[in-house]
Order: structure tokens, then C-alpha cells, then sequence
């Protein structure tokens, strides 16, 4: 939590008012901390999970790749000095949440996650109002409603939840592409995601040595952090498609697990079945991973080899407490597409791959669209709760016109909004840059920055208690002309400070009575105490 | 209309395809056309009125304001050299579009409308399928669903409409303040606005010489445009609202409506009674005008004198076809506040006034909220519709949080796109400047552009006949990689080119079949091809 100070005191206590906030940026966001990127940040969840005693720390690494990666001493300057190279493993039954919320265990992840949710009512209300509790997180985590994404090997992040029932969390996609990107570029911008309240980080990178790149990314986040398996799989068999095989996808998973990502995006609700439905696209298959395994299945005219080995996935993730985020690899990519036959029937195997996950203890996400116009928005809530049995939401957008690049982190926040209203717990940020090109650290900012808003706004819209305080202290503050405390308890201080230095830079102008947009005479603001006195 | 030229070919003819799209740039955006800015633009409608018979020509200037401003040699310099010294006024009967569509006429400027918001379908269907009539489109202002703002002194002005059933408008709000601005830089905003898709422009003066300002901004408009006639009113007062008083207003009603403004916000329907629910508020009473009447009423206690004088307004309105909008003055300034008493009390009497106007054959329109929840946004649509009788329903946002100050175009855009959906007929912008500063050019931009995305997503979702036409030939063009077609298309092709610019500056990078967001083997548009041939 971040608690904002402000201006006004405590009538009682003479104490300065603050209003705590839910916050995502662990260690970097806190003053009293310095934190060396080098060594990373502290594994808050160590012990925790080592008193569980359901795991043990193996003599090296598991997969080939990473063993392969270690001893390759041409990457030494590009390695994160403290690697994990003795990773923890599940001894014999799953160590997942699911697991231990099942056996009716409260896990001090889900201790934190009710204690976080809670925070902005334990201020505010005395500690009296706490509607969000540990048991009522386990039994959503029991029931596939809610998750926690929490690798064994990432003792570093914050657990957080993702559910109907909790507040709406937003993702930062980041990482490099073979055209353009470095290492610290992308820890950068994993960080500034983070600080500006991104709640998970994916790192998408396909470029080169995505391995040690996410080692210091890893490192160095206090939230948690997904991936897509199949692209560094890809990148393993030179980029050829056809060239992919179980085994070399397998030893990916293993590799990043032993890593600690947090969930897996895995596209393996693409059946060969539904590939010739997308020929009649306006844009075909849009998702990188759903084009690289369509692309698969049909030069094997074999099924999907995620879908057939989803089981063997599934013990693997058990054994880590990686989650699985099953990807929409058949979402639409244009307004033509939507809710069309290939998206609906990717969605239904889908829920058959949830039971299957759940049966195994394994976490499970459902990734959506995409590009669909508003009036469709409400069809996609309703079939994903249909079909995947209440298992939380994670969309992309959706993006609600396709006339906009330059401005699709408005449009996505528009449908984004919608949908997390709706019951999407997960919404995954778009920049202004979707479409076009890389996003670089300022267009991560404003992507998370335009995410809060549509997250916040759907928290409001829900009713999750505490989420409207802010609102109020906001406005508050407005009306009482307190100017430093709206900057502070915006969602982007900064931002709101320089344009309102842009036409009053004087220090006097942050204790007027009026501002720039319509002068003194015109301040409305200004006029009701007039009118209160007077009427 | 606009024709967006493509770099395909039509299959048949050989002919370069083509888009065209709704345009509100007029001159401006025409590369055939050089306009004076001291002249102003040409006077498309002088002729149409003309021939209607129902005016005459005075021989000055009726408001005592006007003819005082124009013998004042210290203003000279500021004065636009070719004012309407002798503006048009009815001779007998109205000569409100609305006065027309009731007698069954169809003016020319009910077809330049249809025509208008049918160009896009005209292009692509072949001139077949054109489902707005004139003919409708008399009905729809008969009915006083829908409105066309054009005051007889405004032959500049290129007819547009405002209703339900058409195209989403939105209008763009300029002015000075006293704080900053002067007459050059708000006329380059206003033209900026249009330039980017304004479909009205309001100016909202409250500075020094607001008078010479508005001549300006009307003589170089092909939009129409708003004003509060309020403002100037105080202003003409030295700025109290208690010395305000009805002849002061009265005469600057005629003053503008003979300059050519061709729609007025009065907020007439903030009655006294209402004002002590607002003491209950968070916020008070956010609206300028809804202070200044609140003001007034209070110093006086006495009924707000644009309720009492409501019959002579609409006679004023009527004799030069000023469209009236009611002010919400009592519009909710925080989530706080949404959908209360005194909100909700005035949205009644704005009905009651609605139906003075008809009376009358005045124009309506009628002004809403603000800052709303998501959740209680659609009981807005529903009070607006029941109390006001379908009137064309104008609203600024809502605003679905409170804190996201630098960002509120964003907020305001999540709002307005769902109430646009569910019926609002033209939104009013917000920009990222709002609630800390007067907007400069690039936040005009940034403005309308992103409420352009609102509307947009708002016509493709109500199924407005052809919006989404755009939609396809922009998601045709990035399946096929055509870069340039894909910049052409879009709302703001400048940033958009500039963005794929800051990854892939190169000429060539523009024909590449692939993007710096995934890089070539990556790319799933590049995929699709392969797969369709082996599957």
C-alpha cells in the first residue's frame, strides 16, 4: 500500500489526513528503500514458502536450455549475477494455491492478497470495515474463480489476485522484438510499468537472449510475471514454425518455471478444426501464438500439440504453482471478426482445458479479445463465464473501432472499461503504439496510466468497497482548492502538476482560488460558498 | 465529405479505390481552396436564405452593445474588417429549420444533411443504398428529435445535424479566459478543431474583447458554432453576477444572435428551489452559468430571470434560427454527486422548457453530465429521454472517475462512448487539460481526436448505416500490409505515421510485411497467407 498525505488534519487528532491507496511498486516505490538491480529485490516470500515444506531445492537446473545458457560463458556479461540455479521444486503433491485453498488452508499469500485488497477501508474506516477476507480469497482460489499467480521460484513478488470479486488488475506487456530492444531497456520499462501501477508484467520478448533478459526482469519484480512459452520455443528452432516439437516447447516450460514466471500464456484452445473458419477474416489470425501454432498444425495435419499434451503441461505447472492463461489465439483482430465462429469455438475448448487444469490444481486464466464493437462486448463476458465456468477473465482491450492508431490504448480503454464492468478481472494494457510499433518507456506509462483509469472506473461501477474514496478525497480537494493534494492523489502527479504549471507556474497559483480555465470571476467553485452563506 | 484515395485498384474500372468519410474542415480542408482569415470563408448558405423570403437586411445593428463596439475606434485593430454591419432578422413568421420541417418543407440545408452523413455509403455502395432521406431528416427536426443549428447570419456555416438517429457529433470548446489567451490563438484553435473533426465549435470567451473574438471565429467557421451568452453578459457587468439583469442579457442575445452564433446554452432550467439540494453535495455546483444563475437568484431571491423571460428568448431565438441548448447548471461535478436531486430536478424543468421552445419552433438541445459512474450513466439516457421528449441530448463526458486529472479526455471518452451508445446525440470534448488548465492547440487536438474515437465507436454500435465501412478498409489495409493506405485511414495519420516513424524511419520499412512490435517470423499477418495455402 502507498499512503498519500494531505494537506488537511484529523479534526480529532490534529494528525495530517491520508488516504492509503493500493500500490504495485514493492520496493521501488518506497523512499526509505534502495534497491540494486544487480541483486534484485528481496524474496519477501522465501519463507513462506520454504515452512510449507512441499518443496525442495534441486542440485541444477532442470531443462537443457538453461543448463546450456549457464555454462556458455560468451554470455557472462549479459547474466544476472545472482541467477537461481538451484530452483525449488514440488517434492510430490501440487504446490499450487489452488491446492491448499482447496484443502481449506489459508496460505499467507492469500493473508496478504485480503489484507492488500483491503488497505484503502482500513484506512478510512478504522480498521472496522474489512469485507474482503482471507477465507473469502481462499474459497474464490478453491473455486477457479479467483487466482493467485505465484511461481515457488519467485519469491520476490507481492501476491496479488486476480478475480470477479477483487479489485480490476491491469497487465504491462513488455520486452524485446528482433527489430529493436535491449536487456536494460526492457528491466526499464518493466520497472516504470510497475511504478505507474501495472499489476503483472508479461514479458513478450522474441528478440535475442530473451533467457537472461528475463532472469533480470524476474529478479527485480515485486509482481508477478508472465510469458508465452512458444515464442522463446520458436526463437529455439530458428523462427520456422514447422520446426517445433513437443519436446523443445516442454524443456521451455521447465526453463522458465525454474525461472519463476508466474503464468503461462498457452494457446492451446487452437484446434485444427477451427483454422478454415478464420479464412473467412477480414484479418485472419491476429495472435502471434495462435498464427504460430495454426501454422504448425497445418504443415503436421496434426492437432495442436498443446492441446494433446495438456496434461503432461498441467503436472509440470503443478510442480511450480505456474498458472495457466489460456490464450485466445483465434481472437479477432478488426471489428469484422468478432464473436465469430473461430473466436467462440477456440472459447470452448477452452472451458474443456479449464476442468482439465483444475483437475490438476493448476490456475487458470481465460485470455479474450481483441477488436470487437461495443454492442458486442457483453456476448464475450457472457459465453467466457458460460463456457469456462466463472474462471477470471483476462482481455486484451477489447479495442471498440479500428480507425485509431496512434490513440488504441483510448480506444482498448473504452471497451477495456466495459468489459471489466461486465466481470473481466484482468485487463491487458495496449499503448499508443499498438499497430505501429515497439512501445518505449513513455508509451508504457501511458498505457498503464490509461489502464488504471478503465480498471479504476469498473471498480467504481462494481462497487468494490473502498474504490470510490479516492474519488471523493479527489473531488474534495477541488472544491477546497487544495491543489498539491490533487496532484498527489492523482492517478499521474506529475502530469497533472505540469499541465497545471503550463499556464500558472507560480508557487501562489497552487493555493488560488480559481485556475486558469475560467479565471476568478467564472470559478464555480469559488461561487458556491457565496451561495450557501447568501441562500 | 473527404475522399480518402487508396493505393488498390478497383478490380473493374482500373480506378484507384477510394473512402470517403464524413468531413467537418470545410475550405480548410480542401487543397483547392486558399481562405483569407481576414475575409473569412465563403457563404455557402447566403442564397439558400435568400430565397427563402422570410428576411430582411437591417440597416445596423439592433443590440445597443453591438453598435457601440463597432463606433469604437480603440478597437480597430482588433476589429475583423468585413463584419455583418447588416445582419439578416425574420420579417414575420420564424425561420427556424424546425418552423419548416413542420410545414413539410425540405430546405437545402435538410438535403445537404442527408447527403452528407449518406457520402460514405454513396461511395462504396454505388449511390444505392441511401437510408437517410431528406425527407427523414425533416421528420427527425419536425419531431425535435434532431436539430440543425443555422442561424440565419451564419451563411458560412455548412449544415450538419444533431440527433439520434444520425451520425454521433461532437463539439469542441474554445475560448480565452481572463487568465490567458488572445483573438489570434483562439481563432487557430477553432480552425484546428475543425481541421481534426470538430463538428461544432463553442466559444466560450470570458476574457477581454469576446465581442471582436466571436467575429473572428464565425466569419472563418463552416461549423456552427456555441456560445453562453451568459458569460458576456456578466462580463458587460464587471463580472457580478448580482448586477446582472435582463436587458443586460437580453441585448446580448441580440448582439450574438445577429453576429451569427447559432446555438446558445441558457441555463433556464436551474430554478431556485433546486439550489439547496446542492448543499448536500460533494462538489456544489460545478457549471459556470449554473454559479452565475445560482448567484443571482440567491443575491435576489428571485426566480432565475432566463426562466421567467423563457417565451422572449425563444421569440429572439426564433427570428434569426438560434438553436436553444438548455444548460445543465446543475450537472454533477464528482461521482459524488451523479444523478441526484438537483441534477435530476432541472433535467425536469429543462422538459418544461423544451416544450416553451417547440412551441415556438425553436431548436433544442439539451445539456448533460459531467462526472458519472459507469453505472449510473444509463438512467441519464433514460431521465433525458422521458423528461426532455426525445430531444437531442448533449453531454459532456461523463467523466467516470474523479481521479485522473491529465488524463480526463480519457475518462470523459468511456463515458461519452456509452452514453453516445445509448442514445446522446453529440458530445462535448474534454481535454487532457481539464480541470487544471485552458487548452492549448495540441490539447484541441488531442480533444477531438479522441472524442472522434467516442462517436465513432458510438455510430458502429448503434449501427449507424456505413460508420463501419471505415473500420474494414483500415483492418483490409493492415492485413495487406499497405502502411500508407493504414495512415491515410486513420482518425490522425500524422501520429500514426510518426509513431511507426520511431521504430522504422526508412521508406522501405513502409512496404515491409511486418512491424517492430513482433518483427518478421513473429508476425501473424505474414503467417496467415502460408496457412491458407497448406490448410
Amino acid at each position: 500500500m502507498r499512503e498519500i498525505l494531505l494537506s488537511t488534519k484529523d479534526k480529532e487528532t490534529g494528525q495530517p489526513d491520508t488516504l492509503a491507496v493500493y500500490d504495485t511498486s514493492g520496493p521501488f516505490g518506497d523512499a526509505g528503500e534502495t534497491v540494486d538491480l544487480t541483486r534484485g529485490v528481496k524474496p519477501l516470500r522465501e519463507d513462506w514458502i520454504e515452512a510449507r515444506g512441499d518443496t525442495q531445492r534441486l542440485s541444477g537446473l532442470s531443462s537443457d536450455y538453461g543448463r546450456q545458457r549457464l555454462m556458455d560463458a560468451s554470455l557472462d556479461h549479459l547474466r544476472f549475477n545472482h541467477a537461481r540455479k538451484h530452483p525449488r521444486k514440488a517434492v510430490g503433491q501440487p504446490v499450487t494455491q489452488m491446492y491448499y485453498a482447496r484443502q481449506g488452508v489459508i496460505t499467507p499469500e492469500m493473508e496478504y492478497v485480503a489484507i492488500r485488497e483491503n488497505q484503502q477501508l482500513e484506512n478510512q474506516l478504522g480498521k472496522v470495515f474489512q469485507p474482503i477476507t482471507a477465507e473469502m480469497v481462499r474459497d474464490e482460489v478453491a473455486a477457479g474463480r479467483a487466482i493467485i499467480p505465484a511461481n515457488i521460484n519467485h519469491p520476490e513478488c507481492e501476491p496479488m489476485v486476480i478475480g470477479r470479486r477483487f479489485l480490476v488488475k491491469i497487465n504491462a506487456n513488455i520486452g524485446n522484438s528482433p527489430v529493436t530492444s535491449d536487456i536494460a531497456s526492457e528491466v526499464s520499462k518493466s520497472i516504470h510499468a510497475i511504478r505507474w501501477g501495472a499489476d503483472t508484467v508479461m514479458d513478450l520478448s522474441t528478440g535475442a537472449n530473451i533467457h537472461e533478459t528475463r532472469e533480470w526482469i524476474l529478479r527485480n519484480s515485486p509482481v508477478p510475471i508472465g510469458s508465452v512459452p512458444l515464442y522463446q520455443a520458436l526463437e529455439k528452432v530458428g523462427g520456422k514454425a514447422e520446426d517445433l516439437t513437443w519436446e523443445v516447447y516442454r524443456d521451455t516450460l521447465i526453463e522458465q518455471a525454474e525461472q519463476g514466471v508466474d503464468y503461462f500464456t498457452i494457446h492451446a484452445g487452437l484446434l485444427r478444426k477451427y483454422i478454415p473458419h478464420t479464412f473467412k477474416r477480414m484479418t485472419g489470425i491476429v495472435s502471434r501464438g495462435g498464427s504460430i501454432m495454426a501454422s504448425w498444425c497445418t504443415a503436421h495435419q496434426q492437432e495442436n500439440f498443446l492441446y494433446t499434451h495438456f496434461e503432461e503441461i498441467c503436472d509440470i505447472l503443478a510442480a511450480y504453482d505456474v498458472g495457466v492463461s489460456l490464450g485466445d489465439g483465434l481472437r479477432p483482430g478488426s471489428q469484422f471478426d468478432a464473436n465469430d465462429a473461430a473466436q467462440f469455438g477456440e472459447l470452448v475448448t477452452m472451458g474443456e482445458l479449464t476442468k482439465i487444469a483444475w483437475s490438476r490444481h493448476v490456475q487458470v486464466m481465460i485470455e479474450g479479445p481483441g477488436h470487437v464493437p461495443m454492442h458486442l462486448i457483453a456476448e464475450n463476458m457472457e459465453m467466457e463465464l458460460r463456457h469456462c465456468f466463472d474462471a477470471p477473465f483476462y482481455t486484451l482491450g477489447p479495442l471498440v473501432t479500428d480507425i485509431a492508431p496512434g490513440y488504441d490504448h483510448i480506444t482498448s480503454a473504452i471497451g477495456g472499461s466495459m468489459i471489466a464492468q461486465m466481470g473481466a478481472s484482468m485487463l491487458c494494457y495496449v499503448t499508443p503504439k499498438e499497430h505501429l510499433g515497439l512501445p518505449d518507456r513513455d508509451d508504457v506509462k501511458t498505457g498503464v496510466v490509461t489502464f488504471k483509469i478503465a480498471a479504476h472506473a469498473a471498480d467504481i461501477a462494481k462497487g468494490h468497497p473502498g474504490a470510490i474514496l479516492r474519488d471523493h478525497a479527489m473531488s474534495k480537494a477541488r472544491y477546497e482548492f487544495r491543489w498539491l493534494d490533487q496532484f498527489h492523489l492523482a492517478l499521474d502527479p506529475d502530469t497533472a502538476y505540469a499541465f497545471h504549471d503550463a499556464t500558472l507556474p507560480d508557487d501562489a497559483d497552487k493555493r488560488a482560488h480559481y485556475c486558469s480555465m475560467c479565471g476568478e470571476h467564472f470559478c464555480s467553485m469559488r461561487a458556491n460558498r457565496k451561495i450557501r452563506e447568501t441562500c
